[in-house]
């Protein structure tokens, strides 16, 4: 079962250049990882959003605990403005399926 | 520019089958408004979450204040659990593209 992430990273007013360059600078190696099938950044006032799937829960355990995942939230440390919102969860398929799930 | 939503709806423990009904009902319906790239719905514990694409801000403004989405928030409301947080934002191409954007 594919596991969906939603994480909100809310940053420091005038730190959205340097966060949108540390986020970027992770999203190429995060696409390499095992079971990664999206990993898509998005950006609105003060926040950044990752929306994520991965194959399974595995994959995304072994994500949280890479060394680019490690070095991303050192550096972005210090540019948050509040801790993350992190969800989980599973897709519920209704409709059409090319508008109904996030990878088809 | 394409327009990106995630909203968070947060439902009473006793209304998870209740909300997974109304909320999968209208997607269907969603999938058929002009500019719905993409309207994908998710569950975790107390919360259903959409991740959405809109072609534009307008596509977007036409499908808030449609029939489908009253009925929508009418029928879940007594099923809430807190106000939905929904956040609006645009995308930040990056790495793969096959994997960097919800809408390929």
């Amino acid at each position: 079962m594919p596991v969906v992430v939603v994480a909100v990273l809310p940053v420091k007013p005038e730190s959205a250049d340097s966060a949108r360059e540390i986020l970027t600078k992770a999203v190429a190696a995060v696409h390499d990882e095992p079971g990664c099938e999206l990993y898509a950044l998005h950006e609105t006032d003060g926040k950044f959003i990752f929306v994520e799937q991965w194959a399974d829960g595995d994959a995304l355990k072994a994500h949280s605990s890479t060394p680019t995942m490690a070095a991303m939230f050192s550096d972005i440390g210090p540019h948050l403005d509040g801790a993350p919102e992190i969800i989980m969860a599973t897709p519920v398929p209704a409709g059409d399926p090319a508008k109904g799930r996030l990878v088809r």
